[in-house]
């Protein structure tokens, strides 16, 4: 019995992952149906092809935010899964709860991209990334009471320290930056996409090796 | 001679799983596009925009209700194959009808989405999920028949029950759940949520520990 | 180096499995997005709504040929896998050739569906089939000269046999049935739906165990 | 502490992989959506559906181009995880920005089989081509800067020319086809499929084995 005990144990977080991946991989390529090319029967000249593409770049500059948010979560989930090697029900089904909050992220940047001005489209995007943090933070915080956790004793808290310290502080921060629609939409976006390229490109700096 | 046929018996379980993740990765993420952002030259004020998207919330409500049925009925395809380590042609048959019903779901889904208050909407969207218990079963009791299972003797007796009676028993209350279309469309999504989420929560509860 | 030259040997087949399963499960999928939700505003009743789902019975008729075809395919092709154990840039080539076919039948199918009554949108979609069955052939004549087959002697032989007389005669029953379309294309439809449905539940015959 | 350092090192690059095989396969199926079939109340007979087919013809060719580029580097791209079997946080971001890209081809390709006599079109596609083969060379270069590659002495250094001889040269083949557009758009088109072609069946002379 132990040995099927451990084929599940074994099996179900690759799995996970590999549905993971599934929907993180359609989600950052679905962006890009929300760029519709620019048809008109008045381009009609290099310049207005231009002018048309100039046209475009609000979805340009959401296409890039949310491919972040995507590849911000995605590396923050499959971070998790270096250290988790065993799964139960509720893991699947905290992982799958996840997988439906990054499936909506089109549908919020489509919202926000649409409605680039108003401050209730960005409050939308911005819970959405809330709710992908906070169900990644429960993830983690149930894998690690549970023992799913491959790591041992004082290693054990220090990484799990840092995964949740890690949320919570990239959390506070795009809250921040949320709050900068106060004073304008674009600020806010310009302030989220600073630290997401914080936390993608950060990571360079010699403070952190893995 | 034997070191082909496990090469064969081990390797197709996991391509049916691999497509399998595929096809419900791609299912997930297709229903956001039923999701329409609302965009209309009336839309000039906060206020405006918060009265559109409440507008969509139907939209939501179905997006929720086919995220549920297909997180359940992945689960329980991935359970069968914690498992099933063989297979032949005719359980990958069987996968495969599995998957032409699952990615039926966004079809049905958009359907019932635009025509909410139709009972024949509401009983298609039944029958999808009718059919995925179906052929799940199916799926399971020729796996099971044909010794493709890794456990043996009485366990395998024990969890043989388990699965049908799983299926069997989500199947009464979702019938019921439909019936309750006759008094409300409203009434019976939410009760098939309800059931949904039984499913899905219900494993915290400490009964049932795997 | 030879361990370098394994690795490469082991681990392209793996990738090229994944890719494969990648495109066969989107194109699945997007199968779906042929079938429009009827949408009107003469839809007042339970009677209309039904009315209108007849209507798109035809585009689940193209629906469930074109399912029935990727089917056929990805088993043919994950059956050439069980034994493929090797590649090179050719082998990879000759897969990717024949993924584009494969991510045509979207194209092919909505061309048809759209087109039920010409001959020409009948063969185009034969075509497609055709040409999904001629670069599985070559793939594995390919596979099999390299020997990159992990079966030697007598059983190779046996195998490599009935890989391709398996191809020949599905094709000559496909290229039947399309013939048929000078008749009428629902009766060519129908014919090669049989042919299909033969492939995949005909192996529940005693004569193939495998 | 080594286990779980390998652990980190030998997972990371498969999940890497896997979300690449997936934006790589979403990707290449997609760009069928940019083939629209042709509806119109005009196609009374077979010679009509034909002269529509025909009009479709300019989006084939470019669903041809892109289905060359992204098979190009999906090869190029799976070639170098043969030898890379580390992976760090910066590698995975490089990875990621790397298929940000690859998500692009589907918008750019769009935008060129629309807008095909206009250079500004051409040349956005060749952008994006360019970014390619740029964050792939970066990739390599990066991984193999930081040891992350399974080869030692001089084989590597063999190895690690080739690569990056094989993206510059590419890449200059590229510029120069686009170039072309200042004479005629489509003989742009031919020359980066011919470039394409040969990378494809070039192969199979007899100078490369691997």
């Amino acid at each position: 019995m132990s040995k099927t005990y451990n084929q599940i144990a074994g099996q179900r977080p690759q799995r996970i992952e590999a549905i993971s991946d599934g929907v993180f991989a359609v989600a950052i390529t679905l962006l890009v149906l929300d760029i519709k090319v620019p048809v008109s029967e008045a381009i009609k000249s290099e310049h207005d092809l231009m002018a048309a593409f100039c046209g475009i770049t609000p979805k340009l500059l959401t296409y890039f935010l949310s491919f972040m948010t995507l590849g911000i979560f995605w590396t923050g989930q499959s971070a998790q899964y270096i250290y988790i090697e065993k799964s139960d029900r509720n893991l699947n089904w905290l992982t799958l709860f996840f997988l439906m909050i990054v499936s909506l992220v089109p549908f919020t940047t489509a919202f926000l991209s649409e409605h680039l001005n108003f401050k209730f489209a960005l409050v939308l995007y911005w819970l959405n990334i809330f709710l992908l943090g906070f169900s990644l933070y429960i993830h983690w915080a149930y894998a690690s009471k549970k023992h799913f956790i491959n790591i041992e004793g004082e290693e054990r808290s220090v990484i799990d320290k840092a995964m949740k310290r890690r949320i919570v502080g990239g959390q506070t921060l795009y809250a921040l930056g949320a709050c900068l629609c106060l004073i304008n939409n674009y600020v806010s976006i310009a302030a989220i996409i600073i630290v997401q390229l914080n936390y993608a490109l950060g990571v360079f700096s010699p403070r952190s090796k893995k």
